[in-house]
């Protein structure tokens, strides 16, 4: 029975998270009984969307949920064995007892580092695979236009953008992370939008206009892309975090879906798991082939899982941003 | 060589349309050459979506342009013969020569009165029709929220979804039309959104949450509409009446397309001109059924066009806004 560390929500942020509004608590993990097995958490994933979560869904007084991922230790049932590495949402914690349900056996590629099914080659690569090429339709050679682009979903958009054949701008918001998506990534344009003013840059950029705009932020980099649509554009909304710590961030000029007729469609993941075998085959492919670059920000130790997420949301994180909780 | 009166765009309006901002002109029309006809116009449309064109496509001294029907007077052309009903897009004159590119013969239906075909069975009712049923791929039963649901899109796209078997609440800005809505249409709910606040009006009526928005206003309407919205709801939008004059009304609740994972859709008729055919065959049924009820606003004489103009932007209409010119 071991010792378990974890993060438990204590209180709802109001604007920016704080460490105040986290508590770390350490309890007993019960041993596998019959049909269950025990998990060490290797990484936790820390992510944007958490964010939200934090207002409504993450109950108080209990462990932060999120995605990670394992390595069974115990085994009392046949669906697993010792050593099986195993993602799952079971969120900040070290240990946890389980059944089977809602644990997914992963195999590693053994050409790849293992990190990359946390990001690229996993969840977050997912989110961008369907979001761009499902939700957003995109079509070989098309003007593209990504937010956040060196974050964990928006650079991996941006590559298979590129991928496609795509002219493709990225917006960022530090010089570091700008020139690593000029000159590692190559994108055709880099908007630091803290410092050029978002509407005037990107209209600069997009002389032939956007046909799609794989939307992270919301609020004026939003306005700032309806400005840009071209006739029959589509906005696939993954993430608005703008407006997660301020409570909104208002856009005042939606009427360009009309003239430009634009489709937005907000997303989640699960809506395309019917493309996930395709995903895992070309995303796999492409990252043995070099083509997808990526960074990551790995923190140590579950006690930094807090500061990990404030620190996601002030764009601290170059790339994915990950927990690493054991080897 | 007829004489002709025309309203000409004199200055463009900031804010709500002044009479000041348009001019009448008396011009005279030179009779059809050869392959040409002249035609006069008996009614014209006045519609909201004028509005937002009076900023930047509207030619300044040139006629306003828009819809209207007229009979052809003179015709030097096997295309059309004197007496023709043609649908026309010359604005707000009361004749003009023209070759027959940009006019469509009408038949019109003899069980219907004339003036269905500049609306239920026209432009506006299709608009109604392809919003709701393509665009918004509106289902056998589902929930239905319509904005300005006693306009002349708005009435029709409500009265499609009940005849298709929907839950429908609609909003409007006067006691007199929501009794219209409730008594002579039979919504299943009505919010006069002058008198109630849109947001917790939409939720006391919408206890099913809503699956399809039939957007029209904008705003605090789109605002209230979201926070409502149910998993893979649709919001086609028609139009954004509510920042037609105030230049933007901004919406800071878009976060709710993801995690309803909605879809919203700008569109304007020529985007499903396929759908044609099916839609006179449904709609000249429906009115002759009586399953569409529709309301007409009609004023007298090209002078009193930027009238009707400043009057449908203000809600005085009640259904299609329309000026007479002659019998």
């Amino acid at each position: 029975m071991p010792k378990s560390r974890a993060i438990h929500l204590a209180s709802r942020p109001t604007g920016m998270p704080a460490a105040a509004n986290f508590a770390l608590v350490e309890r007993d993990v019960p041993d596998a009984a019959d049909g269950e097995v025990l998990v060490q958490n290797l990484y936790m994933s820390v992510d944007p969307a958490m964010r939200p979560r934090l207002a409504v869904d993450q109950p108080l007084g209990e462990v932060m949920g999120g995605g990670a991922l394992g390595r069974v230790v115990q085994s009392k049932t046949d669906a697993f064995k010792v050593g099986d590495l195993v993602s799952n949402g079971m969120g900040f914690r070290e240990y946890f007892t389980s059944d089977p349900r809602g644990l997914r056996k992963l195999t590693p590629d053994p050409d790849l580092p293992l990190t990359v099914h946390m990001h690229a080659l996993g969840g977050t690569g997912f989110t961008a695979y369907g979001g761009l090429l499902h939700i957003g339709a995109l079509k070989d050679g098309e003007q593209v236009f990504v937010s956040t682009a060196a974050g964990a979903v928006g650079s991996v958009a941006a590559q298979i953008a590129q991928i496609k054949n795509c002219y493709v701008v990225g917006s960022t918001g530090s010089d570091a992370k700008a020139a690593w998506l000029r000159d590692e990534v190559g994108l055709d344009a880099v908007i630091n939008y803290k410092t050029q003013p978002i509407r005037e840059a990107l209209a600069a950029a997009t002389p032939k206009g956007i046909d799609v705009y794989f939307e992270n932020v919301g609020g004026d980099h939003l306005e700032a892309a309806l400005s840009r649509m071209n006739t029959l554009g589509r906005i696939p909304v993954c993430g608005f975090i703008s407006g997660y710590n301020s409570g909104g961030s208002p856009v005042s000029n939606l009427f360009a879906l009309i003239y430009a007729r634009v489709t937005m469609r907000g997303f989640i993941a699960p809506d395309f798991m019917h493309l996930y075998g395709d995903f895992q085959r070309d995303m796999g492919g492409w990252l043995k082939a070099g083509k997808i670059k990526y960074q990551e920000t790995i923190r140590e130790g579950i006690a930094d899982a807090p500061a990990a997420l404030i620190g996601v949301m002030s764009g601290e994180n170059s790339g994915k941003m990950l927990v690493k909780l054991a080897e």
